[in-house]
């Protein structure tokens, strides 16, 4: 029963979050609650769900149902969230929500932090 | 200038956060904002920083230097977070944070979320 | 059909490896097919398949059946991995594989590589 | 010295792998020693070493700096890795390996593994 047996437990539970979302976030204009549900919804996308309702996210927060909503429409006005329609083996529509806008923010816009530059102010 | 050129950028920038920390905190009696401190935490020890004061978390935050203080204190003082005295090679003794408290907590103690179980309602 | 949105799928298919099995497995002397039996295990693990046979691992390798259980056999008599009897919720046994004598190897022994150590001569 | 202190130890510790990168590989046309090789590079990236050279690259493995060398040339031939030119600030040119042509290859290319696909026989 030796705590090493808790190694592999780690190993298997990571949740990869993207650096630049932590250290960008508050520029991007959010606040922590709202990075908070973002990252409740990669978890729950890594468990392949792509639509969990407002209250299955607020289930694992300190917010309301109604809190988490308002935030999720927040993010998708602010362009970080997308709602896509996917179309499964059956030919059935559902609706997926996407992360890819913030992620293109992130990763392919002028950075937002200054952190992999050396300013050196000779830049032009 | 392809997008396809940001593939590599995002591998290689992900944080890995516990997962059952995102699935366990409101359990744990904690909320988005001291979360996020850990998150933040965490960001700075894979930068080998350790120790980073108030001010330097709380500067890619929207809270203040003194919200973060506070929140600092409350980890250690629920018993999430330790202080250590580690020596360099010059014998010189420097303070550091610990997560391993949490760890331990999350990883070895009887689960706090139902998650891995199979809920029949039968538990007493 | 922008690559952009590939980028959520980038950051939702990682498998975490701990760096020091790659630093160090040559001075724990494996070979590269040896710990890339050991990266299919964890991706197996992740799965929630922790016994997988030695066909399953072989199917996505360039090695032989054959091949994979004289390896599996290698890493249990090396001490790197272990077979161990779970208990499901029904009450039966099934064997399971776990990896966690090589994470302890690596992170609670004297460390095989001199990397985070600061080599003062003292150590006798 | 408990065990647990190795915890955060483990979580610190994780190189990001592309699953895809393990699961199709062997139809991508590579072997284990070569994959290796591309872990090898990842992990030297995440140190911000974007050109390692042969030597380095073998010095953790179980092959010779040749060996080693053969194997970035094929990488490079086939299409997985690049090189490329990059200026930094004192505008000095200098070589970096990539590896987005490979991420490209998993994750925008028609897939190369059934993994994610409902087989039914329809798809001519």
């Amino acid at each position: 029963m030796s705590n090493s047996s808790s190694f592999q437990k780690i190993l298997l539970d990571q949740l990869p979050i993207p650096n630049r979302l932590i250290t960008s976030y508050a520029t991007l204009g959010l606040n922590e609650v709202e990075v908070m549900v973002i990252i409740h919804l990669i978890r729950s996308f890594q468990e392949n769900k792509y639509f969990p309702t407002p209250q299955e996210v607020a289930d694992r927060m300190t917010i309301t149902e109604k809190e988490c909503a308002n935030i999720l429409r927040k993010l998708i006005q602010k362009g970080y969230l997308a709602m896509k329609q996917q179309e499964n083996e059956q030919q059935q529509l559902s609706e997926i929500y996407s992360l890819n806008p913030l992620l293109e923010k992130l990763y392919t816009e002028t950075p937002v932090k200054e952190e992999e530059q050396t300013a050196d102010g000779t830049i032009f």
